[in-house]
């Protein structure tokens, strides 16, 4: 099953940037993991804006929530989730 | 798989009243079989609104396409839907 | 009568990790509860988004709005609220 | 149980103009009747647009949809219902 | 002269839980006076949601204006205004 | 009391050209005398948009309500209103 | 040039009392100036809001942009501008 | 003095094919005499969207708004007008 | 340089339904040979909306739109265009 | 390649001023380099708003979000990013 993921994501003002960095970090290592994995099919980030897509192929939608869930930014993160189909 | 459909739905002014009426009995006789079958969870209206809500359990993001595609108001539908989960 | 609550919730940053877990925990019970008591008759969340979707079967409006203020969460909330009705 | 209905209202350009007036007309004597009747206690209309807000008092969530649903303009309204409580 | 007033009021997350309580308890004192005075012909809040609707019976725009500005909860609040008319 | 009235109009695409350019002619000859009667006290057009702001000064929400109804673009304006007050 | 300048303007949450009071006169002393000397032509608060609209006759963008700048609230305002014309 | 325009522009499904065509030519005529004649200083398309962007260089508000409403597309469009000014 | 393309196409409600139906056979003919090509790297259907997404690999802003006015349902669609990069 | 880039800036109420100066003179020392650079062709202020306005050529996507996000007020900024076309 696939989904296209549109999030956008910031870091509260007034977080330290020591602990801002060190979740953005986090959230690379994450990502790149579900990349390799092959459950996240393709990422990118809007030019410019603090925005990314990423479409995720994933068994069921519970498995794309827990998965959405653990990552670092999720907590700053505001989603749009779009169930897709293939044409034929 | 369970997803929220939230559609709108509006005969377009100029449609003839037979051709609307006759429409809108066969989206009833549709609905009324996916409720049976259990592919259509729930099926409820705003009150006063054209506005239904509806849940289904579909096998994949593919079935519910076909599905509501098939419906005779879609093509008057604008309708957003929203992956579930059940919380644990 | 039946209503659908369309709510999302998000705890302020700065708020202390502590409390705001002991919130999400308070909410988890008053929640089941409700489920068991046969008030809430279903509970969704909306995969990988802040948001939640309720149906609630209550006698009033009033016992709509007693109901979702007494939740802990009430206070971090944005609800929107469709009263819904069954198709014959 | 109490609801405020706000709803705009517009006849489309291209319906004739006895159709329109005579539907105006049938409109106003259905809004007059659920006034005496007490259904309808207050009936406002936002000045200078096309825009009316009433409030309804009903027995349930039914009620109000089959109520609104009979008003000769419904098919060329877009309203939006809110359940009100009143503070004590 | 009546007005709509819809107004959606939130206490700034961080204020200290006194100065809160005492501010909600002045708004309604305020808003019980408004009321008993003739004022204010109806105040409701719609259910399970951070918003209230009150109609207002003033003899200009300024005594509306001063009349609001005069509520504790003011400075936290987001109004809308709406000038209405009785059908004739 | 004093009101700003930003209005979008628009002829339908379909109207005949007489019958548009009779309508714009009504709909200035009647603004101009609004403005002479001393009724509207300001009339500006957005530069280079399909929008105008006027503001009037009379004696009522009703009156303002009859006075724009009256205009012969009204059925294809859409209309906000501001109550208006002046800094002290 | 005329131009219509539609500003709401709100001293953030966490200033000092102090702080905000002495803003507040400062942008009324300014404003008042602004009027006297026919820069400013109109300025009107919206009854109940926190928004004002104000009409400025300038000879250049340049001069409206210095101009509103140099306003003590203009940190805290969101301003929409409307370039007019007096219709002929 | 400058100005950025954005506009959206859409011949109405309807019209005659002929008369859209012609519409197009006259409209594409008149941008490029104003291009030429140092009015228009820029003038681009959005890729791929129904939208346009141009910057223009005129005395004063009334100019712009006669020359845009000179251009054959004008009915047939909503525009966006921003007052330029280019920072020191 | 890749792009994504979000479009929402719907065939105006009066057009004959032959003509419709060529439309759409011309549309996917159209798309089919873009993904052939490697032009258009990813194709999608948000499901059960009329929606799609598309991601492009394209030489310039100009040959993408060069590309998306070719296509048959572009003058029926309305297209959000995101320039996108490649997160390192 | 042409982007017309479109950004509100505003640093966050809480942000020390010195601090914040800081930010504004490298943001104008960063945005004269650029415009120098030939790579920023143009760059307006919206009269009155904190809002600005520039297109930049560059060669790729890539090179934009690159670009961009090295100026100061990136963190601060919310953009919307439109490939240009020039008309033929």
């Amino acid at each position: 099953l696939l989904y296209l993921v549109r999030s956008a994501s910031r870091v509260p003002w007034g977080m330290e940037t020591d602990v801002a960095r060190e979740l953005g970090e986090r959230q690379r290592a994450k990502t790149a993991e579900l990349r390799k994995s092959g459950i996240c099919l393709h990422h990118w980030r809007a030019a410019a804006q603090h925005l990314s897509y990423a479409v995720y192929d994933v068994a069921s939608n519970s498995e794309l929530h827990d998965l959405l869930k653990s990552l670092p930014l999720y907590p700053y993160s505001t989603a749009e989730v779009v169930p897709l189909v293939t044409p034929s």
